[in-house]
């Protein structure tokens, strides 16, 4: 029977070559890095062409690239990291309501700790204005964490803006975004964006679980939060999930040789648009100018549990809300201000290379059905 | 040309079962164990699974058992998260000096912090007493942290006796081990054995690297260290390296299929030893009761790199002191008391079950081929 994944801004299937380097690195290159003898120098290689290969795609130097064992911990390290160290500059710290968790909770975690975070409501369209930035950056503020795109609904916030924000309101404040929806999707250039620092995850874009990254610009300094065997020049220490670095390697070099993926995916989000654009019963929640890769939708008087599991029993997979907090209600769609019902009945579908106008053809046959079966007059 | 393995200890090859069990996670049950749908729930289905294979493993119940990204993660959760949520019960930390980096970096860390840690020093032996233990856990002692094996020679703590001192000494001190070494080797139960909290690693017994458990007591609270999606209980959030918790099951279910493990290992290192037995150039390092898997020589003036090059070079490989704090002179025979020259010149030989007499026998066909060619008069 068929199978629709539409759930790829939760997890991605792994692709051919991430698999594939994955086990060489598993059954020959298994050497730890931090061994002297060929094998650890064979695995050693094999970090630093995955290195290279990422920071490439951000254009930054390897050195400044530090593997990870996810997003989580990349934002974790970052925002702890840099608060802690620059505790001694000042106290506040600005981003927006509708980041990750792993972003708001360690943003709980330092108010705990004394700092003041002032979090910047999204409008309608999920994001934020330069004009928030202008007002909340001052010169006691010592970190700006925005993500470069949202989880629920793609909005793009305006990265590019926020280094010039800081230089014009003579903050000493860092620049942090979590891009682990962003990259591999949208180009970045952190030098070019002036951010200081930046996390990456790998299964978003068809690498595997267990891996992610964090640039570091070489002219920041962070403290670890970790501790032990000096691996990943101490940021992350610990034996390095070789079979997952290198499947990241591999899932990028995989990318780069796929043609028009941007234009792919945009168009299988117009055709879902248009598709939707009649029915009565939906309403997108999505801006029009976000990430095409996530598409979030609104359906009158099914609640998103519901609509998910019965397309789920027809083998279609889209997600309720981001998948990363199971259960509760959408804080990204509440901080946009949208009425509890539509919040209530929201479904994300998000998309892949490997998705096709055909799978869209199929998630609307059962959208469709769905609602027809399950609306509540 | 053949390649013989002898750095077990360091990191190991991946065996069949787990690349088979984390291919089928990257490929088929690729979803996020946190999406609701029927491609998430087959992905938890995985993670529940591997958890009460784990947890078999040490006797503990599932919900005890947290996944992490590796033994690193493990020992900072448990050591960090205990040492903070007991501070207001005392302030005194007793550990040993022979831990693991993952350890005593840690440790240090929460000395800055105010703890006051006391590092028990090795005999001859590598290991410690009961007697010190004794000496040093007081009614102050929040936490006693002593590993089951060590890393670098091999040598049994007296974990099983650490939990009565405690409650001989009205301590309200918890017991964590760092079992590293120890899991899937020895015999360990920690319900018996009165263990608080357990770190293990998969990719010392032939899982991938990237993934390790902490066991934490139902009776014990600890703070978690990071935080995000609330994943793991909260204890290590972040999307789970599900390929590698797939293939950390894996690794145990062949591991437990194979028969005569410890029996061969101990072959293996009796074997060694016999064959080094009357080479005057070479000393052993490794206590006579130790674990079998690892042994520690030292070879009469020739540096440990000079040594594991030339093996190296004859693709045999073996570790020059511990792969996990590379170029540093040996903590661990330092506090065992070893002269300078026989640190400076010592190698870890460490076994697997994939190891054969053979591999044995050409290791020492090459040892002896490196110390007339290397040794300096």
């Amino acid at each position: 029977m068929r199978e629709v994944y539409l759930d790829n801004s939760a997890t991605t299937k792994v692709c051919d070559t991430a698999v594939k380097e994955a086990v060489t690195t598993m059954v020959q290159n298994y050497g730890n890095p931090s061994s002297g003898h060929a094998l650890g120098i064979r695995a050693e290689n094999v970090l630093d062409e995955s290195r290279k290969v990422v920071s490439k795609v951000i254009g930054c130097e390897p050195k400044e690239l530090f593997f990870t064992s996810g997003g989580t911990e990349s934002n974790n390290i970052a925002i702890f990291g840099s608060a802690e160290h620059r505790r001694k500059l000042g106290n506040k710290i600005v981003t927006t309501a509708i980041e990750h968790s792993s972003v708001l909770r360690v943003m709980e975690q330092l108010e705990n700790r004394g700092f003041e975070v002032v979090y910047l409501k999204p409008d309608l369209f999920g994001t934020i204005s330069k004009n928030q930035l202008m007002n909340a950056i001052d010169n006691n503020t010592i970190l700006v964490s925005v993500m470069c795109v949202n989880n629920e609904v793609g909005s793009i916030m305006p990265i590019g803006d926020i280094k010039n924000i800081i230089r014009a309101k003579n903050s000493k404040a860092i620049f942090h975004t979590d891009a682990v929806q962003a990259f591999g999707k949208l180009p970045i250039n952190v030098k070019r964006m002036g951010i200081d620092l930046l996390s990456m995850s790998a299964h978003k874009i068809h690498g595997s679980k267990g891996v992610g990254a964090l640039y570091i610009s070489k002219n920041v300094k962070i403290n670890p939060i970790t501790f032990g065997g000096g691996q990943e020049h101490d940021m992350s220490p610990g034996t390095e999930p070789m079979p997952a670095i290198a499947g990241f390697k591999g899932a990028l070099l995989e990318l780069s040789k796929s043609k028009n993926v941007y234009a792919k995916i945009a168009d299988l989000n117009n055709y879902c648009r248009e598709r939707l654009a009649n029915n009565e019963n939906v309403r997108i929640n999505s801006p029009k100018n976000g990430l095409p890769y996530i598409l979030n939708i609104s359906v009158k008087r099914i609640k998103s549990e519901t609509m998910t599991n019965f397309l789920s029993s027809n083998n279609i997979y889209v997600s309720n809300g981001s998948a990363c907090s199971k259960g509760n209600r959408s804080h990204v769609l509440s901080a946009m201000g949208l009425p509890a019902d539509m919040i209530d009945s929201s479904i994300r579908v998000s998309f892949s290379r490997f998705n096709t106008r055909e799978d869209v053809d199929y998630f609307i046959k059962y959208l469709n059905e769905g609602i027809d079966k399950l609306i509540k007059f």
